[in-house]
């Protein structure tokens, strides 16, 4: 069973510029992120664009979508950015793929030291590979289907709409 | 839905010893990881044991299948030395317990910078949430049921025995 | 032999936030950073200011100065921003105190993965007690007279004005 | 001024074999270490031996005594073991090399989260380009004339044998 692995950039794969102090995208960390987990989950991965999730239009998002859709894969991972993830995630639901697609992201940049990413890939890869046909945010641990998760701005956690 | 996590040592919890250069068990860092991994998974900890897994004997294994047993909780997250968690799935795959059991471990401590440990946890911690009763490892991104996985030493992988 | 070290904040000391994707300051990583050093150097340390090196006003600079001339201690180390390391340090040598004052900073952050402090503490620490009376930047393994040195920002590198 | 640098092994080049769990010797990590701290100071590194310093008989130290006496520069740094630092610094202040040769090293491996070897590095490489001719050993951010040192083993900490 192989798994599409679709990268939008995002805090994951955010690097520090020492040149001017600031954040910026370069390539992504993700095959290193796979090697460090010494994963041996068959994955396929397409590097889609790299950008802050602030910045994602709805033309990037239908491009996320026909991706999505035209994959030969079944299970779908796409890494994206914490802030509109779930507008992401509600646009893929809306589409109704019979597929699994399972968003993840990270808090902290991977080069940081104190990054979440690697253990959001982890269980999201986890959760890809186990959960029936639907679209999903992968986040803190757990899983929230698309049409009841945001993000809480105020602490940095994903939680329910309604329990 | 809370998930029972027992400790049982293993490499995820090595720690080296700057006085002597040896490796040694102090304290569990399960929840140290689960903090770095902004875990909202609803988790009991309990610390059964701290050894390596080569000196795990019957007697140890037996109390790891009566906390299973006992446990109130349906879905149970265990960590332990990779050497021979096959053999301990073994004997927890035995027991037939109505419960879903998940094993994992690391192959390098997590204090060490290039651990699988966080990794592994993410991914257990997500295939405990969401596979049918069983018993299973959790290793490479993968998850493998009790009675068809054994650890490849020479390449220190996971592996079915049978396809 | 004690060694005062005065704070001022630069890259050193930024962190990020991971509620808004900024970098910040907070608090020094100075004593941990000594800590994991396993420094048994003899330092007071003064926390002055925690500012980004391109905020820093002749105000700034002016208190920098005041607190080395009227600090007890012969041998001063000031951790700064890099982007105008070299301006405080002239400034400093135009006021002739009779002690040896060393500068330095980094150009990632302490708590990125990739950061260069520790190594610039390392040997920061070291010139403040081996060079005779003066003012120097410590940066890149180097020393630096006051009166003779500038950030090349091209190459995020400390050199020579002229040989 | 070119400082040449001898590696002889110690913790400082450890690194955990995940495949039986034992530590052991591979290649060096210094010039890696050096990069990570920016380093522009001139240096010529040469591998003598990757020991523990435990192994370290008077065959060995007389191969470093000799490299010393050869080499073109006149400054030397030699990263080395802390078990039996104090006897080889013994044995190359008994040669009364016109020289400056600093010993340094870590009390737990580079590779691990918890290293002091970059910030052992910077202060060396500090000490080396500033001390007198002599023999010193750097650990601790502080460096120790090569006849009034010791480590102390309950501690793992360096000390002078006398004040």
């Amino acid at each position: 069973m192989r798994i599409r692995v679709l990268i939008t950039g995002g805090t994951f794969d955010k690097e520090y510029n020492e040149l001017d102090g600031t954040l910026f995208f370069k390539n992504t960390h993700l095959p290193e992120m796979l090697t460090l987990g010494r994963s041996r989950v068959d994955v396929a991965v397409t590097s889609l664009m790299m950008i802050d999730s602030l910045d994602m239009t709805d033309e990037h998002r239908n491009r996320v979508i026909k991706e999505c859709r035209n994959a030969e894969e079944e299970r779908i991972l796409i890494t994206h950015g914490t802030d509109t993830m779930e507008v992401t995630a509600r646009v893929l639901g809306g589409a109704k793929l019979p597929k699994t697609i399972v968003l993840t992201g990270a808090m902290v940049p991977y080069k940081f030291g104190s990054s979440d990413g690697l253990f959001n890939l982890g269980s999201a890869l986890a959760f890809v590979q186990t959960l029936p046909h639907g679209v999903y945010i992968a986040m803190n641990g757990r899983y929230f289907a698309w049409d009841n998760v945001r993000k809480n701005k105020k602490i940095g956690m994903f939680e329910e709409l309604r329990k």
